[in-house]
Parts: structure tokens; C-alpha cells; sequence
């Protein structure tokens, strides 16, 4: 099994197989999060303004700007307030830039495509493992365009979960993950080291860092499951 | 004094002070060598048919096609060959595809543009800080679009001689690099591992591997002082 790891989107990446996206701070983890309260199926949109265009039907609004609850939003983008969200059979509209960004990019080639954090590794990591036939990519997404310690690091951690459960040849990116996940035992401070988590902290947020830092405590794995409009549709895979 | 490194060249991408391009198997270690074997300037062009213009003129050609050396030219893109090349006082033009888009990127925007190995990292590093005021970029030239463990690796050592000599500000991008460095303390392991040396090896050119993992040999560093045609001028920094 050919194990890859893209450390940023790049239009011209195409995937044959098996993608698991990665956004550790926040979106990847809220995702999980919000299967884990019992959502039905998340929308991934690239905009607020994307998230609004549903908010007429009898959907949950989620999203940040500037890290915090956009007006007129039920939710912030924060995993902790996901997992107690009242979202039980419903839809979350999630709007998320880098995310959503990375998945839809995913979406335009591969076979399947999953959200992965620390928070989901080894359920993501599994689920992988049982639709790939070649290949399982990790495609990190990253902070408008600036590759993300963060985001690295938990590919790292799947890397090696992926080749605890199975042989794999790694590409260059999956090394350079793999070296990063081993130059820190501590998921939490690899994490907090990131810009993204500097960035949490600047908003007052810092205590959603230790909860995305948790490996390995949700079995909920989204998987792409079709489209409506701008919109990526998740369900538990 | 801020320390950047980018995996992978972006067309996006803005420098603002000194730039070190690494492409270390083997664009950048073999523009080092050329210094070092007596070379008046480099002329650093994207393709054979750049430099083939060049042909007429009293210059060497230097390149590779597949790794060895194209019909016409004088010199293939060894490292080994450039530090014994009779090209003492001449014009050397190289032909090379990763390491001249990345300068060329980097050429567009910032100040200084330095080419770094790790043949000639503490120099490089030295003269880097020399000219900076504000940041420390360094870009990987990687292969192709994908990032290359080689490159990356190098970006490793230089930032770390970089820590040694100033304090800085290490982004997403430094910490990575920091991390595979000290993954793999044997700078030979760490090159080995990387798809450029497998390539090498599959035409009969690992010898070249050794020679680009030896750290700190040379005291050469190009720096790109101006342009002709689509050739970018580097000469002794």
C-alpha cells in the first residue's frame, strides 16, 4: 500500500484512491465532533455567505470569523461546544475555508475521501485502511496556503497508525510527517506550537488546543458522500 | 530575525528579505562545486533549450536529461564532476528545471537570493543573516510540485545553524524542517531515504549521494546578482 502525504493542496494533485483530510484546529475535529452529538450529515461550505444560503431549511448553522460565532450562526467552530451541541438527526452546515477547501479538492478525483484528526486517528486510519485498494493519501490542509505544523504533525500520527496495521511504502511527505510526529511524543505540544494555535489563543480560545491534542477518542469518521451545490456532504462512514 | 521555510514553491509566495533556494540532489550543491572548481558566474536556465541559446557563446553547458548529461552539452549535473571541471574563470551555464523555477520565484520578489546546499550550509547560513534585516526564508525546491525529504532536511540543517548564530522566530514551516532534522542525525540516511536519491540510483548515480549529504565543505555561495534573458546570473556572494 503506497502511503502519501500532501503537506498543502496544490490544484493539480490528483488521488486514485483513498484521501484522508486533515484540519486538526479546528475543522476536522469539529466534524467528528458533531457526528459523535448524533449529527446526520454535515455541509461543508467554503463561505459565511455559502452557510447562509441554508438558512431557511432545517439546518444547524456552524462557522467562525476570526475564530469566534458568526452573527446569525447557531455555532462557533469550536470541537468542545460541537460535542454538546443540541444536533441530534440534523443537519450541520459547517463553514470552514481550509477544510472544506482541501476536501473539495480531494473530492474532485478521489474514490473516497474521509476527515481525520487526532481526535478520530486510528477509527480514520482503519477506515482507510478498509476502502483503499493502492493508495492512502493524507492531504493536509493547512492556513491559507502556509503549510501547518499542526496539520503535519497529526498526518504523522496516521502515517504511523496506517503502517502499525499494514505495509507501507511512504512517499517523501509521509516521511517528513512521520519525523515530525517523532520529534514530539506530546501531541499537545506540537500542536501548540502551530500558528493555528497561536492564532486560538489570540481569540481567547486556547482550551480547544488540549481537546484537538486528544488521539484517538471518537470512532466517528465522516466520509464524502455526495453534493449539494457548493456544498460537501458528509455522513459517519 | 524570523525564520520561514517553505516546503514547496508557491506562485504566491512574497519575500520580503533574503531567500536561501535548496534543491540539494543536485542543482544547488553542484552550483556550490562550480564556485569552488573556479567558475566566473552561473547562468541558472529552465530547460536544455535555454541553455542550448547559450551554445555559441564561450560558456559550459551544463545539465542533465534523466539524470545524465544531454547530447551537446559539456558537463552532466554531477556535483562530483562540477568540483573538477575545467571551467576556472568561465561562464557555466546549468540547465535545471526545480532549482531555477525556485530562484526565479524567489527572484521576483525578494531582496537577496542565496543558493544553499548542504555542502555549503554554515556558509550559506552565515552569509544569510549577513544580508538580512528582518527574515530568513528558505525555500525547498522540491521535484516536480511534490516536497522532497532532501530538500526539506537541508532546510533542517540550515535553520538550525541559523538558531545557533541569532535568535529567531522559527513559522510552521522552520519547526518541520527542525523536526526532520533531528529524526535523522546522519545526514546521508535522511538523503538516501528521499525519492531524488532513488532516482539517482536508478541511473547509476547514488555516488552523488554521499557527496550532497557531506555538511559545511564549502565556503562557495551564489548569490543572484541579475538577469539575461530568461538566465538568472549568480556569482560568488
Amino acid at each position: 500500500m503506497r502511503l502519501r502525504v500532501d503537506l498543502l493542496p496544490r490544484e493539480e494533485l490528483v488521488y486514485p484512491d483513498v484521501v484522508l483530510v486533515v484540519d486538526v484546529i479546528r475543522a476536522t475535529t469539529t466534524a467528528a465532533c458533531f457526528l459523535e452529538a448524533g449529527a446526520e450529515a454535515l455541509y461543508l461550505v467554503p463561505s459565511l455567505e455559502a452557510a447562509r444560503a441554508f438558512k431557511d431549511e432545517d439546518v444547524v448553522l456552524a462557522g467562525e470569523a476570526g475564530g469566534l460565532r458568526p452573527s446569525g450562526f447557531d455555532l462557533g467552530n469550536s470541537p468542545r461546544e460541537a460535542l454538546e451541541a443540541p444536533v441530534g438527526g440534523k443537519v450541520v452546515v459547517m463553514a470552514t475555508t481550509n477544510g472544506t477547501k482541501a476536501a473539495h479538492l480531494a473530492g474532485m478525483t478521489a474514490k473516497h475521501v474521509l476527515l481525520a484528526s487526532l481526535f478520530n486517528a486510528h477509527a480514520a486510519a482503519r477506515k482507510a485502511l478498509e476502502l483503499a485498494t493502492e493508495e492512502v493519501a493524507i492531504l493536509c490542509a493547512g492556513k491559507e496556503g502556509r503549510v501547518g505544523l499542526d496539520d503535519v504533525y497529526t498526518a504523522g500520527v496516521l502515517a504511523e497508525y496506517l503502517g502499525l496495521m499494514r505495509e507501507v511504502e511512504p512517499d517523501d511527505g509521509a516521511r517528513i510527517a512521520l519525523a515530525v510526529r517523532r520529534a514530539h511524543p506530546d501531541p499537545l505540544e506540537a500542536l501548540s506550537l502551530s500558528a493555528a494555535a497561536l492564532a486560538l489563543k489570540g481569540v481567547g480560545l486556547e482550551a480547544d488546543i488540549p481537546f484537538c491534542a486528544q488521539v484517538a477518542k471518537s470512532a466517528q469518521v465522516p466520509l464524502l458522500s455526495g453534493r449539494v451545490g457548493e456544498a460537501l456532504i458528509f455522513k459517519r462512514g
